[in-house]
């Protein structure tokens, strides 16, 4: 049973805005990015399109608080930790670490919460249990690890 | 002295994700957008750049909660709320109403909370006061009107 | 029969790199957003999503020249013309201006070419005439305009 | 001397649009962060700051011909050729082949034109010289393998 995992990345030019540091808004970009690579180092890809309806996992809640600023070509590791696990949805917490740095250091934190959608032939979507595929891989992490993360 | 603002916007291709809605990093863009506008209204321009050294104004917390989806082409009102105001911070709420809806919808709901700051000759940048400039044109929404915001 | 439109923006600040200008890929992102507005001004959303099976307006061909900057909270003025129109492809040409100069300066100009394509259920996209609605409603501009555009 | 590089990127749920495709405008981000890469490879950030006053490569031309979709997940590889180098410029050329298909297949193929320029005090941007630290190291492609890299 997974419950945390943590990716590389380098800022990229067009992330970047005129005040010179990443925009903030790319943080979310990277939260996803790192929640899609932590569902395909468990086998599945976050499309959950084998499924029928087809299932997706929308965000219902999203937040980031910003430490220090990255810049252009910084390496940035972030790190996604389990917090929360109900029967449709997900809570997840992140670390940004900033690796080009002696020692590395913590330049931002977020949260993410997603539910998982049935997205149905009309065009709607409505809520629907997480599968089995999933709640059976992946887990929430330990209490201590929860709190170190939250709160460090 | 202002505390509120709203600006329409119609959604962009380009905004759109495989999902068919609107990617959920797009609302922090929306977001700042609407309080760029707001300052603007004032006669400022959030760049604040006639100051020497001249002043920003990065975030340091953002959040949103998404209740409906955005799609292609609608037409979204982005509501601006002044929350706190101090010294060196103001933190805004943000309604988004879908107004191609009969009635218009909530869709989402934000919060930013921004710190001014000076950028400095060496790279650097330092915690500032806010410019008399804005502190002598926004004001904090009053209480019930914040609190309808944030609960409603 | 209509082939050309207008439309207004002004930079945002998530459009700025940190070079202190608009990134160039965002031109490009300017450009389908003119191209969706001429459509709507023609009635018609460019999702053409009430035809079946679903059409679409995929690019096949992009380009862009960069004559002078666009930076935060410039107002643009795009303009977009019809050069051709095949059975199932359509090429633009834009010119991009910035109106808060004096006078008005030119700043870019573009190329777009689309084709029509039906999405298959199977998720498949294949080439598709250009439905009638649009054909009888998009001409191609006249040859001095079109010369004009292109070389001024 | 060097006069190609390539990197292989994996395609972000953010960077696709509704019609489930990787937006047009993001071949143009892909191709500047593997220039990048290759200006790295080289031990020199695109950013040239170490020179005064500051260089910079911005693009004054760009465009792309769109041969197939990318996908969300898709695995694609980004080839940058050096075609021209002038005193103040240079010009690449792009293949884009999505590597989780097999065969490989190429999905498009892109240019850029760069120029230098100086970033002045006074805000202003102005052409310059290529530095030696960069002609010393990057050079035309054999002509060769411009033609087949081309047209084939």
């Amino acid at each position: 049973m997974a419950f945390e995992f943590k990716a590389v990345r380098r800022v990229e030019f067009s992330e970047t805005d005129m005040a010179g540091i990443v925009h903030y808004s790319n943080f979310f970009r990277y939260m996803e990015t790192v929640e899609h690579a932590f569902f395909r180092s468990l086998g599945h890809s976050v499309i959950l399109k084998n499924f029928d309806p087809p299932l997706g996992l929308p965000r219902v809640h999203a937040e980031c608080d910003y430490l220090k600023p990255l810049r252009f070509e910084d390496e940035v590791e972030i790190h996604i930790l389990v917090a929360e696990k109900g029967s449709k949805s997900l809570s997840y917490l992140f670390r940004f670490r900033k690796l080009n740095a002696d020692p590395p250091v913590e330049v931002a934190r977020g949260r993410l919460t997603v539910v998982c959608v049935a997205h149905h032939r009309d065009g709607s979507m409505r809520a629907a249990p997480l599968p089995k595929a999933v709640t059976d891989l992946i887990t929430v992490a330990p209490r201590e690890q929860i709190e170190a993360f939250a709160k460090s």
